[in-house]
């Protein structure tokens, strides 16, 4: 078993960041949660880059930034999305590739089809594409200064499970806390479901007029009993195994008939 | 069969974008495609948006703005994302709801793992999510002058055929198009790979010095033979069916044996 009192010499790397930004609670938590476990790197963006999903900035100068003094780990601020943290955290240190990625916890669920739209699951992917496990965590409130702390035990757990056994190549983790302490852990599928009533006209702080996005998940399964929205609405934390190979095989003779 | 010469009234809709922008040669060329088999609005972004992937727009007035003379389509341009064009379009016309997402044409490939940060794709995807039949077209050349024609009758073929049969629920299309007329068509599945030396320090035509992305695609299973990125080295169309659930179900069993 992965002890966390090996010494420097043996200590494992993480790389963590997030997309609610440098200054998010959850991410100092985080950091605050495996800081023993692991020599930490921090590298978040520089201000909150949520539903960047995998996107990546080409033609602007991208760069790493110090900050002193972020609860006792190695930190940089980075004005990308999610992914370029991660991706030019890889570059600039070549020689200390972790061997484990975190991103989190975000503020809010990325249940369901939000893995799609979340910069906390685009960084996570990122990892999986690369070939460094990486988990993602999330808790359903969108409070700047939600509590953490029911997340504590189940994240050093998990960290340490995956810093000892891995995780399946081009496998990583989309892990979702209730609010309340969980009543268990299940392991589980991505709910179908879909946004709704997304958009709202109306007159920004600016004094710019225009449509901003709002709207609602709507849960395309509410009575099936083995998806990530259906544990969590029972108080559970759903842990998703999600690839970043979006083959859908399954349909490929199908779509053979369409094309030959 | 679907006929291109059904009259008016039981014309399907078609809805086009792209993430390199109103003034692709690409979008262009896709929507003079497809203008006799259906009515087409195109809904593109204001300005290139390669490389967003899925990402939203939030916090951020949203608006379309009509374009007169694009094509013979009615023809809006979006200030936002290529998902974000997707998203608006179907919330401000609910009564035409497309029976058809197109995106493209790419110029340049958007095979294996490319997927994953494309613009491109992030549309068709989204498609997938609210239950419209979407498929991605792209065009293995960066020329913003690229000559499209080569794609031409697949182009045409394929939308026939969904149009008339649709595609599995959940499931949307990645089709990438060889430079010369292709050998053939082959439905495959998505190339592992990932991206190399991705950024080069300079400084930027602002005088902005930093990181700029840059890099090339690694194919980490160049002696397979059932991949998108084979298929199209050896001069075929690559079709790789795709779904938007992530859900790594295989690993459901290992997943369950580090959390439980």
């Amino acid at each position: 078993m992965f002890s966390p009192d090996s010494d420097s010499a043996s200590r494992p790397r993480i790389l963590i960041t997030n997309d609610d930004g440098i200054g998010a609670k959850g991410l100092r938590f985080l950091v605050d949660c495996v800081s023993d476990l692991a020599d930490v790197r921090v590298v978040a963006p520089d201000r909150p880059r949520s539903g960047q999903s995998g996107a990546i900035t080409s033609g602007v100068p991208l760069a790493l930034t110090p900050v002193a003094d972020f609860a006792g780990a190695e930190c940089y601020i980075c004005n990308g999305t999610p992914v370029d943290c991660v991706k030019l955290s890889l570059h600039v240190f070549p020689d200390s590739r972790p061997q484990l990625i975190l991103s989190g916890i975000n503020h809010g669920s990325n249940s369901g089809i939000s893995i799609f739209y979340s910069g906390t699951m685009g960084a996570v992917l990122e990892g999986c594409v690369v070939g460094i496990p990486a988990v993602g965590f999330s808790l359903l409130s969108h409070d700047p200064d939600a509590d953490f702390s029911v997340c504590r035990d189940e994240v050093r757990r998990l960290v340490m499970q995956v810093l000892q056994r891995g995780l399946p190549d081009g496998v990583c983790l989309n892990v979702n806390f209730p609010l309340l302490p969980a009543r268990g852990v299940r392991v589980c599928r991505q709910a179908r479901g879909y946004w709704t009533e997304e958009y709202e006209w109306r007159t920004g702080a600016d004094g710019c007029e225009g449509y901003f996005l709002t709207g609602h998940f709507v849960n395309a399964e509410p009575q099936v009993d083995d998806t990530d929205e259906y544990f969590l609405a029972h108080g559970y934390v759903s842990v998703v195994p999600c690839t970043c190979d979006q083959t859908a095989y399954r349909a490929m003779p199908l779509v053979e008939s369409l094309c030959l």
